[in-house]
């Protein structure tokens, strides 16, 4: 009876992202604990028990994977993506912080999977193929004065960006400040790429000049990636390709 | 006769973290190009031509790939970890976009893989679990200068972050550098972890506040993670388990 937990990434949706690592977790597991549509990617098994939870509820989930842990049950906690990217890995180190002395001698895990920003840069060219940075653009985990800051200091480093959770119903005015402060920091036509829904069958990636870039753009599943003052669109007859160099000369 | 190609991500070093996607990209390929190491890391096979070549002939690599997916061969060109953060993916735009128009038509693709940042995060805890950037500290590509100028910008915007190369024997100064200039800026103990050949066999994590790190601690097969000023250290009996929190309180 000795309890494992490993927390997995998902990909972004393609099952062919997904790792052989993750694979084996899963088939070895009797639980998966996770938010509702990333436990409804995993096959239902005899001898596995999903146990899905509602967003928000990060923290929750969390302890009541190590719980069952330290039962001696084999849990995978999912996420989409990379699980140590804006996800579940976090969380689940902060329950065991937070928790008894005993969860911090269990055996845990992380183990990786293909992050939003890169499977959209993928798809888009390479246009974090030179220095960048990730921000998780929601505000319920930050105050929005520390998102602004990290913009403009971004912008002024000339990182290209990738944002997570660009925009949601509750909190649209977000990505509208976002864009405005790139056009007043950048001031320029450095493309922006607008990823939704990365390798699944509503994929849809555009690519816009920054000042056109519009917020109703995004949404909840995009993920939002801006060029440097580097970043190249290459026209051709397809989808133009997006790519920094990995130079800059002095 | 119609070709393709694919850059495609190996991963780190594990084979179980190579996806499915990009083995049958190999499966179907003609042909492999790539840096020596990197195409040792295919198996041979009746069909498949390997076209190993030295480091910084990056170009040249990209030139010929296209020349040989444009006489109909469906070629991979392989990178450690994901082929679109520093690594090939850039390049062979870059010879594209300065190649002749019929290349831009040609049928590419990038196959996303676990970048070394990631895999290293996942194996210290969740060190990137909030905004964070990625750094390449070789001053072959950059001047100093710009390095950093990054440096002194990300810090201040509270980053997180990767460092790709941070180390050679021909420039082991800038390491020095960057380590001088870190703390000046921050001026505490946050956690730096030296992530050597992760998941491979010769793999070898440590983690020592910043005042401790000294330059020798990392080589060129060293991914080094700076915390936050948020980042978390949990002491336990084993390794720590790193993590920065996914919220930052008003």
């Amino acid at each position: 009876m000795s309890g494992w937990l490993v927390i997995a990434g998902l990909g972004p949706g393609d099952e062919n992202l997904v790792t052989p690592d993750v694979r084996q977790a899963l088939d070895g597991a009797t639980d998966v604990v996770g938010y509702i549509p990333y436990v409804a990617r995993v096959a239902p098994r005899d001898g596995l028990t999903l146990h899905p939870s509602d967003n928000r509820v990060e923290m929750d989930r969390s302890r009541h994977a190590l719980e069952m842990v330290a039962k001696g049950r084999r849990v995978v906690v999912v996420s989409s993506g990379d699980p140590g990217v804006f996800a579940m890995a976090s969380a689940v180190f902060q329950a065991v912080e937070s928790g008894p002395l005993a969860w911090r001698e269990l055996d845990i895990r992380v183990a990786p999977g293909i992050t939003a920003m890169l499977a959209a840069a993928a798809q888009a060219g390479a246009p974090l193929g030179h220095d960048f940075c990730a921000i998780n653009l929601s505000d319920n985990l930050k105050p929005w004065p520390l998102i602004e800051k990290r913009l403009r200091l971004a912008a002024e480093a000339d990182f290209a960006m990738a944002f997570y959770n660009p925009r949601s119903k509750a909190r649209p005015e977000g990505f509208v400040k976002t864009l405005h402060v790139l056009n007043e920091v950048c001031a320029d036509a450095r493309p922006v790429i607008f990823a939704r829904c990365v390798s699944t069958p509503e994929q849809d990636i555009s690519v816009v000049p920054l000042p056109e870039a519009r917020p109703e753009m995004a949404d909840m599943r995009t993920l939002v990636i801006v060029g440097s003052s580097t970043t190249r669109v290459i026209t051709r007859e397809g989808a133009p390709i997006v790519y920094t160099p990995r130079s800059v000369v002095a």
